[in-house]
């Protein structure tokens, strides 16, 4: 079922919903915020709120109901706090939608919708879940309340995926650099801001502390003024992702300083890859994240090969129970 | 003007309001999180938000009008970016609400109310700030939706600081160990959960990373397992933030893990304290921010005599325009 037809499937059930939730763990939970993002900007009256699955489990919001969409996400389907919030969010009559890789995984159990998404077969699959939550969100907001700039951000989505796959392939010499550089690195700040915010904290926590057992941290662009800045020194190693758009003064600004005093500093910006010639300017806020989280990847690989540990490299997941 | 007086003021204004808006940065913004949390899970029809001030600015919520309440917070009353979001806000026919130390200072002046708390007094005092904006939560709750608990939450406010002033005084060699223990950290990780999330958040950004310019992360207790947890090796040093009510088992899970690869773990449990002695079990949950926050203090003070680098040391803060 097309993602529209889900939400108009909903909307046949229910005229009324009131409140949505993006729930999952980790890696997912990041990938839901782009979707969390835009609805949080956008809807008048919707209330659009953004868990960890075991938040949402242990200490679930009152208005989770009937009146509610609850959209869960987990890669291979079977996180099982992510499994369990599925299940309790339908037993309190919301609608519930699935997003997974796998269609055949128990995320998908007590999902009333479930949407599928690629991951191996390019880079541009790989952010085709945060792209997917995304179009829901934007869906249900055109749905439930009217969007204006909905034919732009559906064009957008239409173009995204070529833009990331040409990025990638030019992107290759800067993500050799950024493994030198970064290799023996002690500890590796991220930042980002607006929808892009989670992209900094998914790959400090799934890519540099999960992956690669680099001590990392991560926070927005506009809270680095605000205390985390007095950590810079000269060779400081950060990651800044900026974004085309709203937020892009406080990426600017945040690298400014770090420029001013010597930190170590790769820029990932949405602008070099010109952004802007392809998406729509009123919805170019949201297609941040997608395009910044695709060409990321291939700076996590090279990180991988110079420091000679893939990021398949575990120290506990799926070796034991916890 | 008493805070429910504030809110019977709003409301005989205007009598529907559909968001609340938390707004501020670092420390601040850190410190209107429970408010965020308390409203976010009872709501069913609120909106709540939370934001950084400068995304707020930039990327201004549609919903933000004269259906909005806005609370602003900042302990000076100086942060420029907290100051231009009240002013945004009441230029959007917003109701606003400044939190600060200082009733004369820029943030009160698109203000229509001001709420001023202490500081500098006791341990008790420096957290009046978040009880505040939590109080002002709950009587948001209890103006617009009604709210069963009021009466429990009250009592609970009229506890809660001889609670943290007689803690603080029973904890001073723990927090000594503490500081000797970690004051050659190369990093700290700090967690937490439910309502107490971003009591981490702070303590990280502000007391480890900007008054001690020690390596550091922080993360929900939830999120632990989904990514950080691989970073943890025997001695790497850990703060977890333990509260009483819902989110418990999630600290508790956390806590066995680290245990169970002898990291090296400091906690700062709610339960200590016996909070269920004072506060009512359907309140409990957004108490363990205040308490563990107020104690947290001396724990960050005696880093500070260890490491013989005062809390008020900085680099860039107060020296330089940025």
């Amino acid at each position: 079922m097309e993602l529209n037809q889900i939400i108009r499937s909903i909307q046949s059930k229910q005229s009324e919903i009131s409140s949505v939730y993006f729930v999952g763990c980790g890696g997912s939970k990041a990938d839901l915020y782009p979707g969390f993002y835009f609805l949080r900007k956008n809807a008048k009256k919707l209330i659009a709120g953004h868990f960890t699955a075991n938040e949402f489990n242990y200490d679930t919001p009152a208005a989770v109901g009937e009146h509610s969409i609850v959209i869960t996400c987990s890669l291979g389907g079977t996180t099982p706090e992510t499994v369990k919030a599925t299940g309790l969010a339908k037993s309190l009559g919301a609608h519930t939608i699935a997003v997974t890789h796998d269609p055949q995984s128990p995320l998908t159990k007590d999902a009333d919708y479930v949407v599928t998404h690629g991951f191996h077969e390019s880079y541009s699959a790989k952010v085709s879940k945060p792209t997917k939550v995304l179009t829901l969100a934007v869906e249900i907001l055109n749905a439930f309340e009217g969007y204006n700039a909905y034919d732009h951000f559906i064009e957008g989505v239409g173009k995204i995926y070529d833009v990331i796959d040409e990025a990638t392939e030019l992107l290759l010499p800067q993500a050799k650099q950024f493994g030198e550089a970064y290799k023996d690195a002690p500890v590796i700040y991220v930042m980002g801001s607006g929808a892009t915010a989670e992209v900094a904290y998914s790959f400090s926590i799934c890519l540099l502390l999960e992956m690669q057992w680099i001590n990392s941290s991560s926070f927005n662009s506009g809270e680095f003024f605000h205390g985390p800045f007095e950590i810079v020194e000269k060779d400081k190693p950060f990651l800044l992702l900026m974004s085309e758009g709203s937020t892009r003064p406080m990426d600017s600004r945040a690298l400014e300083f770090l420029n001013r005093f010597d930190a170590k500093t790769t820029v990932i910006d949405a602008k070099d890859f010109a952004l802007l010639n392809y998406i729509a300017e009123d919805v170019v806020d949201y297609f941040n994240p997608i395009l910044i989280e695709g060409v990321l990847r291939i700076f996590a690989e090279q990180l991988a090969i110079a420091r000679n540990h893939p990021l398949s490299k575990r120290r506990y997941m799926w070796k034991l129970s916890y």
